[in-house]
């Protein structure tokens, strides 16, 4: 299976796929999608809570955690395209709009090296 | 621009690209990209918290709510892209194989129109 | 057991001492702490995810989901009431100063019935 | 202002006070409450994400920089006690049983040192 030329528009379309054949379409109303991608987030979180910070990548080359890693990550994933989905939002170019727009908010001569503060 | 055909791996390419010219790398080990990651699940949350569940998708048809909607949507898709690549991480073939596992544990006869109960 | 006059600052008291006892203060940096509460915000959330939002206290009224969720509820104030802890902050007077501060706010004569828009 | 001895119950039935004067109750579904926790959440992650995990807690000394972590966890608690109120539950009774669980499931002598790993 070839999947670095998979697309966003593609799996979206399997996604919404997977649901229809299960009648689960009822469910996925854009709230009750945002919790159940919450629920996957803090599957995410849970995987590296204890981790030390600087060890954080080296301890997941180790190929089972690495795939642990990587559904928890699907599975994110999965529900954030299905509730673009539902919202009838074309994913692939609000993330190109995003990331012109944050080339241009974060100019390489102001930001480099320096994270932005939040507070 | 033609985006329909934007795959998992050029985005992940052009957000790595956008860390690299910022020299923001260093700031990026996994848990911190998760905590940003939840930072913005958070205000794509602050959208919907108050919308009653079945005006969701009618509330945001409005062009400016759909629009901010998108944003939200594609900050958290750009962390998360951003977090499996610095795992080395492929997405495509991770969230391919979530979808083939979920597709034989979910069997259609056995699930259609029953939402799982996680309790 | 009489509770109903449990204090933040005996809450507090406890889950301290049962970290200290365990050797786990050493864990326990603000970061992860809050990983670790996004993990218990998950599980909160996937007990309601599915449930249709005019039924979510009905049928939480079962007692056994009751419980889920009670259970669910704690694990998140555990993990807030220590990470206040271990940045130094007293809940109590922090709280009670935010609920002053909404209160000047959100006046009662301009809010009343209407739901905040964060967009 | 002396609040040291502010009880969950008197926390919680301030905010109840607060929302019924607003006429907010009728916002405050469970999925909606835990949907604006979820926001609150998101702004307290934002404060500590790029922060090196070794100097969280001395960065967050600085005054203002502590206040802002205090309203941020004070807005997280206020939403999880209005869930526990809207769903009925005895929050205080809820993590004193919690707290008893775990003194039990991780006993002191296993325990010792070791945070449990998730995966």
């Amino acid at each position: 299976m070839s999947t670095a030329d998979e697309t966003l528009a593609s799996l979206t379309r399997q996604i919404r796929e997977f649901s229809r054949e299960r009648d689960w379409e009822q469910f996925h109303d854009p709230k009750s999608l945002i919790l159940a991608l919450v629920g996957e987030v803090g599957e995410l979180a849970e995987l590296f809570q204890w981790v030390p910070a600087d060890e954080a990548v080296s301890q997941f080359e180790d190929v089972a955690r690495r795939r642990r890693a990587g559904e928890e990550i699907s599975d994110v994933l999965i529900y954030l395209l299905r509730l673009a989905d539902v919202l009838g939002i074309d994913v692939a170019a609000a993330a190109a709009a995003k990331l012109e727009g944050s080339r241009a908010r974060f100019d390489v001569a102001n930001v480099r090296g320096v994270a932005p503060r939040k507070d």
